[in-house]
């Protein structure tokens, strides 16, 4: 379908700063509310031209964007049928808006929209990733744009994650927090019980040296549904929810060395399944 | 050995936060100077138990020691011996040295030493990664930590990278940017030659759809020296670099997916190598 058949985004030329029209964009580094909390709060906001163009094939619908000329142009074809305004700024005004100087050039904001239960993600789902205690936006990011590009089918949040809609987050996973369905869980640990009746196999991702290596634990379950669990840096897997697991996996690691950062860890274990079970 | 062995190490109290014996922790956050560059310049800064742990063990001697008394407790074993003074500080004090607020509770400071040419590093090495374009210093601290953890002997440097010292990498390295050995090229791309003629086969990273998957490729290799090029996120590898290489290599992704973080790339390769050539 060729982007001629919709109309073209209405463009409104902004000027002042204080216009009350880009309020949706105002100081950006401030109204980022309690991103501590894994329900979040306030607009999810996109950043730069990729991650615009995510959030337009997502479920999240623009409410307005705000952007310089140049990114207007780059953005033409991917906004025709986008029934929100697309604010026109100079740099100038649009440091002054958001509040610092920003040079991915264009932002959209958009709703949150309810999110789906557990047992709705893990519906179709091969592969899961499930996190406890990730409260680190970047590590955030990093494990969603790991889980796109490695064949993870969605993510489940288990206690003390942090909001993957934080904007952040969503800059740092190129995006893909939009995309990739996800779902947090209500009885943690409890609710790992839900993914062993839907046919799933948990795997604790641990340092002790004590549990299985990657690469043979992952051969064994190449015809079945794994969930692979990572925990926060330092502390990791609660002992609860390894003990809600049905083995404990390590990543082969060089003498001295300490574990991976979180979200190359889960990295590894994501490409170790997607090598294993294509 | 025990390290009542040793002599203790001298602990001086400072309270006051302008006195001149601190001067080498003062106002890190501006001090760093041309990270950008790759020889870098200044200090070499260890911030925190583990990443002071690494700094002892390693080529960096360290001038002075500036913390809290916590701290001097927690490393009072592996600072036996240690011929520079602890400048023990309250809190406050060290917040008003440093600049800002560290958590991590001590600093060591240790002046930059000779570095190794490339020969030197790579002339007993298995493993090596080559790194080109990275000059973000999160990202180069992720690839020494990964380096460390999964079995890669040396660095390289090909042009447009950071310095591996700077403060902010060294943290992300969690120390092990002053381990893990390294060189500059000097010539470059025209050096890779030189691993070639060390035994190496040279492989390139790159999203390249036509390149070869890594397990394959990976797995040819087994017998042979591997030097792992890695180029910057975005770019990736310049077309000169990848002509020295022996073979183009691409990491398995999801459709619609673009490429990874380049460390996290550098992780799956390394992970790769050393499962398939422990």
């Amino acid at each position: 379908m060729s982007a001629s058949r919709f109309a073209a985004i209405d463009v409104v030329d902004v000027t002042d700063p204080d216009d009350p029209r880009v309020d949706d964009f105002r100081d950006l580094n401030s109204v980022d509310r309690r991103p501590d909390l894994p329900s979040g709060k306030g607009l999810v906001i996109a950043e730069g031209v990729l991650v615009v163009r995510r959030m337009l094939a997502s479920r999240f619908t623009p409410l307005a964007l705000l952007g310089t000329d140049r990114r207007l142009a780059e953005l033409q074809a991917d906004l025709a049928g986008v029934a929100a305004p697309y604010y026109r700024v100079s740099a100038e005004v649009m440091a002054r808006v958001v509040g610092f100087h920003l040079n991915r050039g264009v932002l959209a904001a958009a709703r949150r929209v309810p999110e789906p239960d557990v047992a709705q993600v893990i519906d179709e789902a091969r592969t899961v990733a499930v996190l406890e205690g990730v409260n680190d936006h970047e590590n955030l990011g990093s494990i969603f744009r790991n889980a796109a590009g490695l064949g993870v089918d969605a993510v489940v949040f288990g206690s003390g994650c942090a909001d993957p809609l934080y904007r952040r987050a969503v800059r740092v996973s190129m995006g893909h927090a939009l995309l990739v369905p996800y779902a947090r869980a209500t009885d943690w640990p409890a609710e790992l019980k839900m993914l062993r009746e839907h046919g799933f196999r948990l795997l604790a991702m641990t340092p002790n040296e004590h549990a299985q290596p990657l690469p043979a634990a992952m051969a064994q379950l190449c015809d079945q549904q794994v969930a692979i669990l990572v925990g926060a840096e330092g502390a990791g897997l609660s002992e609860k929810a390894m003990r809600g697991c049905d083995l404990r996996v390590r990543i082969p690691m060089s003498r001295g060395t300490d574990s991976l950062n979180v979200a190359t860890a889960a990295a590894l274990a994501f490409y170790e399944r997607a090598r294993l079970a294509p």
